[in-house]
């Protein structure tokens, strides 16, 4: 059982590219024809929709990068028969050698942190996933439990650090002794995450750091060098190659960048909704992916895993 | 379609008391016969059980108590079938006169958000709870998405403020400006219970606040009129009904108080053990939410709701 952090580094350098492919499907977003006007309000449909789009997806990303990020909120809208699509589209993305990091946010005391990350951390879980995300709000005996699973199971957690939403700042940036909260939740993280390390020096404990705050991203690449980030809030959010930077380490690792929309609805923004259309919407995803990963190697130090393959 | 907070007065009230019975099912702890020894590991046996017991609890408290609270992580912990019993205890709860809040600590931003409000909240919702627990370290814009949907559909949602467990004080105790990080997150649920109360003077968001900070408890009722508090950490967990008495307000509302293993799991200790056993566990699942209603009405201003009702 090979450490989270190892395997992640591996699969990043094997595809030379640090994009992680964020799976969000919504009824009003999926291609034409896969969902029928009058079945959107029936769940089980939908979620059959959902596993159909989603595998559809994987068919299309699994040759190009290293990892998928299922968001659990719109399976979980669809009640138990979504639930079973999640199920169903972890399964497959790991059987076409992508890692899966599960966007749950989860969060909770002792056991019932222990209940989460045993139910959902690893191949022997229910869930099976490579990795989850965590919220922070309920301290350290909320955590440790999902680090402790993580470790024995060889799988990852990405701690909610500095989010990408505008209102993140609310509570995130109140100064404590002249530091801002996400600082002292970063110093915690750091904390686990050296506590972890593998032999590529990331923790199996992540932190979730959005691409909407460069100059937060270097400072905190600067202040968490064990810790490997999750940068949401490229692309659809509106941050750009040159924004996440900062958050990669000299040899390119240390990030993966997720896109969701930006990608997997590229069929509906130009130049891929004149160029594809609904009709050819996995060109579009394709092209979209790999216009990231070029932005991402032109832009950024991930360019330096090009070479190193 | 009444306001959540009127539908939790009015039904709190009716029981004249405010015990919320938390349904945490865990397979070590099930009495005995209900999952056999060979089939613990079996997710579908296990969340077969899990929905029996379950039902046959709800059976014994629905004439009894206000609400339930079932725990999300537990059931999914089983995967897709646990899931599926979630759906079922739900449905069972409600149809037995029980107001659901489900305990799942969701969070996200914008309409990620809104897919868990729209998925969990409300009779048109796939999972029909009366109203949800949110964590709230991303921020507002996080936040709101809950709150809009639950005064959409008359539901409620409770934000995690001050948690019973001791690593809660890591970071809701960092001072900002001399105020607690909890007391920060605390006004802004108020802002938001105030602009969304119903007739009985509180709002449609509440807020989770610990019974093992009995100081704390005070304060917060103090400045969050409008916010109706679910109380943690009873029994169990170690506080007392005294502990409690601060989170209420003069007329004995504002406040319900969750137990769960000290509830459903009654019959593993005494001295209920002893008296009930595992074959009557139901017998002692009354008793110890009998003597619950008791402690309260005698130690709390919940005495009150029993001369009202």
């Amino acid at each position: 059982m090979t450490h989270f952090a190892d395997r992640l580094a591996e699969a990043v350098r094997r595809c030379a590219n640090p994009v992680l492919v964020g799976i969000d499907p919504r009824v009003d977003s999926l291609p034409t024809g896969m969902l029928a006007e009058n079945n959107r309000t029936d769940l089980a449909k939908a979620a059959e929709a959902y596993e159909q789009f989603s595998r559809e997806v994987i068919d299309v990303v699994a040759p190009l990068v290293p990892a998928v990020k299922p968001q659990a909120a719109f399976f979980e809208q669809l009640g138990p028969a979504g639930m079973s699509a999640l199920g169903e589209v972890i399964r497959y993305a790991r059987q076409k050698g992508l890692l899966v990091i599960l966007d749950g946010k989860r969060n909770d005391i002792g056991s019932t942190a222990t209940a989460y990350a045993r139910g959902y951390l690893g191949p022997q879980s229910a869930w099976q996933a490579d990795a989850m995300t965590v919220s922070p709000y309920l301290g350290d005996d909320s955590l440790t439990p999902f680090v402790e699973v993580a470790g024995e199971v060889g799988a990852g957690v990405f701690v909610l650090v500095k989010t990408s939403n505008p209102g993140g700042a609310m509570f995130q940036d109140l100064l404590i002794d002249g530091r801002p909260l996400y600082r002292h939740v970063a110093d915690y993280v750091e904390r686990l995450a050296s506590q972890t390390a593998g032999e590529c020096g990331y923790g199996c404990v992540g932190a979730v750091a959005g691409a909407t705050y460069p100059a937060q991203l270097d400072e905190l690449r600067e202040a968490m060098p064990h810790t490997w980030f999750l940068v949401p809030g490229f692309g659809s959010q509106g941050a750009t190659a040159t924004d996440v930077a900062g958050a990669f380490d000299s040899k390119g690792l240390g990030a993966i960048v997720n896109s969701s929309r930006g990608i997997i609805f590229a069929h509906r923004r130009e130049p891929y909704a004149e160029k594809f259309g609904d009709a050819r919407w996995q060109e579009a995803v394709e092209a979209a992916t790999r216009e990231m990963i070029e932005q991402l190697r032109d832009e950024t130090p991930a360019g330096k895993l090009a070479g190193s393959g």
